[in-house]
């Protein structure tokens, strides 16, 4: 593969940045689902001590964002920047937990996108020694992403079988590129501790912006599927990879029903199916029950977020996954989008992790 | 300067990736300001022949982003990604115009302060060699801004005198570490063509969100003149140079009163007065005149994008600026924060322009 190849949508990490920690803060439903046990912090009551759902939600991922640094030992002078993103209009939960941290700050938008946004401009970041070290991450909130996209909880309305539950979830990185490395542990359920594997950035693809024409706000995996498709297409033409060179691929929060779309749209574009559902989930569809009531499972930038820092990151580090693909898929509608005839366009960022050599 | 080093905001481009173009798209106000003769194309009518603002903004960054490729003579299959943003909810322009245009999108929030944010980050992407070329660029809209954030424009609301006036403006750049060269030509009003100076990014400072607990939304001028100078004085002091190494230090949308504010808070940190007097203004300040009743001066993220897209980028190419430090400036509240009590954050990022040897 040529680096900056002519219509190239690949980026190479040559130096391979690593992730030194992940942090995953949830909420009581989230915890309460079937990865629960992967979540750093789960909280006991989803207001987290706030008075408002918003700066709850602020907290959530100013909490993931100190848990990921002290994991990694790091002060917030070692840190370059802060890249990060939620669904809040004008970035309230970022930009109020960048006033707190007082780090550099990089704000993004990218919907529930935002998770492989920020991996991909903090590898960019790191990977071209800009800064040693950077932090990465996103959030989001059921109760603060009703009132501002759907109607206040307080309204009680009836949500269609095809709406996404939106996760309480925050997540976040810690990428680096520097030299020193600590030792990183981890232990198993009998306390013995080992040297954990090395979660190494090695690709990241960014995605175009792809309409499909869908206008039902309720169909937002239906709405994101072909962005997803499109990217990780592009992602294995430029890189000249196939499916099978994955251990697992991950959609951010298609949800039951973009997935199955995705699934579709692999295979019309000449994958097995055999490799598809050998390989392929989707976040949306691993963080909740179906029994949790959430139709049609979960999306929110926090829902990618959380399970990548969270569940995914660590089966990495245990060496249990080698080589990943990690998608998280954003609906670019704007509130008022739709009450201008306007269909919801969708987008996906592909980042590729990888075990690598320990750097020493 | 050490790159990398502990506690340093300011990236260094050792590369000098260059502005191969911009292009400046405004309305009829700022098209008959004092700039109005440096901007591209100024609207007849602000609604661009579009049936909503919304629409009407994303026209106006789409129309600048392909002017500036034109200028390049770069085709979209050239561009490894564009970078954009603006005040809209959900970055609603950027997203739509990003659709339209089909290449690789990577949406930015940095409130008015978007048009360093893009610049910053596509700097890092070319000077890294992740891109050979990338647009980047922002926009506001008076209409969109007014009914986003204050009240619709039918309301017909009295605006007190420290409001400023959001720019009808969109400003795009191409920007470039490529080898080849096309020749650049300027013309003078004789119609006598020279080869146009390079203009070349040195060096990016990243903000800190910095809260001086102003809790007026009328007075952003004065909630972001602390970030602000807070940036210029990290970049003075990574970088090793004062003010007297620039022949121009632009803020972003200060305003009036901002802007006197920013001059005092520099006095404070002990630069002499005739030192700020002499190099240093605000695109807010000079992008109206003040007889065009825009009380405060002017805002939004198309303000200094426009300004430095339009009046300073072909002042610098004429050889009548050499190093120019541009700081867009920009408010994080959001529009609930001040109803929970919150005050305004600001953050503004720092980009050193410098005339360079041209490459060949």
């Amino acid at each position: 593969m040529v680096k900056n190849k002519k219509g190239n949508q690949t980026l190479v990490f040559a130096n391979r940045p690593r992730i030194l920690s992940a942090a995953a803060v949830v909420g009581t439903k989230e915890g309460g689902g079937p990865l629960g046990s992967w979540f750093d912090t789960i909280l006991e009551d989803d207001t987290f001590g706030e008075k408002t759902w918003e700066k709850s939600e602020s907290k959530m991922l100013k909490t993931a964002m100190m848990e990921a640094m002290q994991k990694a030992g790091k002060n917030k002078e070692d840190i370059g920047a802060i890249l990060s993103g939620d669904l809040l209009n004008q970035l309230m939960s970022s930009s109020f937990m960048a006033r707190d941290l007082h780090i550099p700050f990089l704000g993004l938008y990218g919907a529930c996108s935002t998770m492989t946004e920020s991996l991909m401009l903090g590898a960019v970041l790191t990977d071209g020694k800009y800064s040693d070290n950077v932090i990465i991450g996103a959030s989001s909130h059921y109760c603060t992403a009703e009132r501002q996209f759907r109607m206040p909880l307080e309204h009680g309305n009836q949500r269609p079988p095809s709406a996404q539950w939106t996760a309480t979830a925050a997540g976040a990185m810690v990428l680096s590129c520097g030299s020193e490395k600590e030792a990183s542990l981890i232990a198993d359920e009998e306390g013995n501790t080992r040297q954990a594997k090395e979660v190494q950035v090695t690709f990241g693809t960014i995605g175009k912006v792809i309409d499909a024409g869908i206008k039902d706000a309720n169909q937002m995996g239906a709405a994101m599927a072909p962005a997803a498709v499109d990217t990780l297409l592009n992602h294995l033409q430029d890189t000249g990879r196939s499916l099978r060179d994955y251990d697992l691929i991950l959609t951010g929060d298609l949800g039951y029903i973009g997935k199955d779309i995705a699934k579709d749209l692999l295979q019309d574009a000449g994958i097995p199916k055999k490799e598809i559902e050998d390989r392929y989930d989707d976040c949306g569809a691993m963080i909740f029950e179906k029994e949790q009531d959430v139709h049609g499972g979960g999306s929110g930038c926090g829902c990618s977020a959380s399970v990548f820092a969270g569940y995914l990151y660590k089966r990495m580090q245990q060496g249990e996954l080698n080589r990943v693909l990690i998608m998280s898929t954003g609906a670019l509608l704007s509130t008022i989008s739709p009450f201008q005839g306007e269909s919801i366009p969708g987008i996906a960022h592909g980042i590729s992790l990888e075990i690598g050599e320990v750097h020493q």
